[in-house]
């Protein structure tokens, strides 16, 4: 039904896109909110049609994606705010200083947008990171034209979303090719995207394979290009003992709803959880079991990923030293993607990498250490990731501050006492971590942060104050913080 | 006199700067700043002798070292003040909001240091940009330990402020660690330091063929690492009609006195100059010829760069259609560093993408346009760069919009009416630009903002205020700016 691009369109499409950016660019950044704000709605006015047809494409059940709509609609007006309001131009003014030798000019500072963005849809979030998502909205509140590369598992929704973007841009006269979509299940597409000479920015979320595709296609260019991509993450969760021990079943409750939320299928699963050998955490293995084993099956994104998940959970169970320890005949099978917990001793861990590996999926690794050195060496062999969990009191943290220590080095978002599941879209939100958890470390793809990605630093030197941008004219007339020194 | 390190040496270095690191770290924004202004209080003890085998082994005079190494202090100071200051660390603040759905949790994020950074000392400042320069200044106030690798042609003078970085870190009683000098004349040693799993940023000044080579080996790391190369840049300055005519001889010599400076040996040299063909540039020509030819010849800062320098400048010269401007006795030979200037028509280096290339040193090529339309194709030709400058009227800006546009988007800095030679250490500065200027454009290398190079953000959500850093507790201890919503 929907037909690959050819090279020849996505030369066309990036061309287009490129003419397109050069207007875009000196939108205001009021008028490009006001974009943000009418794309939401056009979403909103699909109604229950989007729904239906997602639910068709994705196996994702009603609840979940009224619940994901509303999330993308959130952003695009949140980001909205947060481009009008521009902290994140980081707009720095420093005034001439006539009598220092040498004299110091009027200097001023702003971000400005990058260029063309590509963005890759994601498959597990066929709103909120696809096509209207995180990283279109981000681009767009930077200034930046964005051509997006549809998902191939839910074409239709992708285009009915882009029908909304496209009615929005007709609606407030804007250029159309500010928004460009196109279909595109093959490799090629995807590299001829990220190589053409107009692309200056990529965003993806989705696999290692995936990601890591783009970014050496990236820095393989002529003028090398950033790739945000956000690769997935085990996200481990440690159990100290005294907080442990306060409520091993409730934090047993707690882990199975998080391990099982939306079919595991979110990149904040928590994949491994590691604790002491001990009577508390025997009560919370056995409410986790009990838990995980009276979960109801459920249907994963698609066939492909069902199969992947049965495939990789069955090689990590079948590792030296593996203990399933949820109820057997609730397995993972090809046609069945039922939640399923193990468990392995720390020395059997850190000697096999293979169970180091996320299992993409409603599957979770509980690594049983015999002391807290132990944990610390688990947490030492851990790579970077988006978040990591401590379940501790604030004695547990004192007494195994080394342990922190390698935790937080290794993590973009660190939670105490809760699940990593559920990440809020605020400015203090940090999504993405240290590789392999996302190819740039110092940037966030959740939260008004996220728009910081598709911008760069520009200075004016001795301008005068009618040739400057509104945002770095003296008196400030768009009202927005800045650093004047 | 100086031996290479040996890769088991370079390996020793880097394990014990990971091990700093860790300590480093969790030093205050406090004592990180006393670092750094006990460093710049070392460096001036050094007194004349630094001076004095600067000039041995740079050939650069003593004024110009003198005014060098108060610009390396300035800076150690300025970064120790922007360091307590905190504006770099982006602390945001999301309390909590229990009656949203789901509730909100408390979210607080800040930048916390990336690890160990190695830096490569630079030929052209052997001190604002070598041992004790911008790129380590900004690593340790970003809580980074620093390996640096002095450059070859000055490795008495960087061993002599490694021992002032030394002598500080005794006084404060830090791990000596926290900084290590290495020596190494070969590509095998940067290769290694790259490479090395211990390295987490690289920060470099130099060619672009050095700043390549560790930008590709960082990125096939398997952890790849953000490398900061600043490649050079050929800083183009537009010559419009209306600001030109009010003022040719001028700004003849104004450029004049920008392209010897030093020696043409800043990153901001103006290599190119474009102008329309009139009575005005005429009359910019003549100045700018008598000013260039009356220029007392210097020498380079050692032979490499003055044979280099003459090669390449001949070589621009026996191109296609280009006339010497500058009087012919006065050419650059492999002994001799003399400042040259020439010309071309816009047609001629349209056609010849050498005469795009830098001439490192005192070299400048006049593009002589027919018209704007003409100078507007010249601009899109150029590759990214560090600076671009407009001489200008406001009508000027008005009636050349789209150059302008062409122009902003191909560079770091723009300057008006003046010259891109003299780079301000302030926190509006922009020095870094679009590849290959740089490697990466959304950074600076110079002023405070520099230091977000070496700095990645970190979440932490539902934290008790006792367990949160400093930066992050509720009642503000270090009193710095931050967003609380």
């Amino acid at each position: 039904m929907f037909k690959d691009a050819t090279l020849i369109e996505v030369n066309d499409a990036m061309h287009r896109s490129s003419t397109a950016f050069n207007l875009y660019k000196k939108y205001s950044i009021k008028q490009r909110a006001l974009l943000m704000r009418t794309i939401a709605k056009e979403i909103e006015a699909l109604g229950d049609e989007l729904i239906q047809t997602t639910m068709r494409e994705t196996n994702l059940p009603e609840a979940r994606l009224k619940g994901e709509r509303g999330r993308t609609i959130f952003q695009l007006n949140s980001y909205a705010d947060a481009c009008e309001k521009g902290d994140w131009l980081e707009a720095r003014i420093c005034l001439p200083i006539p009598d220092k030798a040498p004299p110091r000019p009027d200097i001023r500072k702003m971000l400005v947008p990058i260029g063309p963005v590509v963005v890759f849809g994601s498959s597990n979030f066929p709103y909120a990171y696809s096509t209207a998502g995180g990283d279109t909205a981000s681009a767009l509140a930077a200034g930046c034209s964005v051509v997006v590369k549809a998902h191939p598992a839910h074409p239709e929704t992708s285009s009915m979303v882009a029908s909304a973007i496209d009615k929005a841009l007709k609606s407030l006269n804007m250029p159309k090719d500010i928004f460009i979509h196109l279909h595109g299940a093959s490799f090629a597409i995807g590299e001829a995207l990220v190589k053409n000479e107009n692309t200056k920015a990529v965003g993806f979320t989705g696999s290692y394979s995936g990601g890591m595709a783009l970014f050496n296609w990236a820095n393989q260019r002529k003028e090398p290009i950033p790739v945000f991509a956000e690769m997935g993450s085990v996200n481990p969760v440690y159990l100290f003992s005294e907080e442990l021990s306060n409520n091993p079943s409730g934090y047993g409750n707690m882990l199975a709803d998080s391990i099982t939320l939306g079919v595991g299928q979110f990149c904040t699963n928590p994949g491994i959880i590691v604790g002491l050998d001990s009577p508390s955490l025997d009560q919370f293995i056995d409410t986790l079991s009990e838990k995980i084993s009276s979960n109801v099956t459920a249907k994963m994104l698609h066939t492909g990923i069902a199969q992947s998940y049965a495939q990789k959970a069955k090689r990590a169970i079948s590792q030296k030293g593996v203990k399933v320890i949820s109820s057997a005949d609730n397995m993972p099978a090809a046609d069945k993607s039922a939640a399923a917990v193990v468990s392995v001793t720390a020395s059997n861990f850190l000697a096999n990498p293979i169970l180091h590996e996320e299992v993409f999926g409603p599957f979770s690794v509980v690594v049983i250490c015999n002391d807290y050195a132990e944990m610390k060496r688990v947490a030492e062999v851990m790579e970077g990731q988006l978040t990591s969990t401590i379940i501790a009191t604030p004695n547990d943290v004192q007494a195994n501050q080394d342990i922190i220590d390698v935790v937080s080095s290794k993590c973009g978002r660190m939670i105490m006492n809760g699940v990593p599941t559920g990440v809020e879209v605020c400015l203090a939100m940090q999504h993405g971590g240290p590789f392999p958890a996302s190819t740039d470390s110092r940037f966030t793809s959740v939260g008004a942060d996220a728009i910081k990605r598709f911008a760069r630093p520009i200075s004016f030197q001795n301008f005068p104050d009618q040739l400057l941008p509104e945002e770095l004219k003296s008196e400030n007339p768009l009202l927005i913080n800045r650093i004047v020194e």
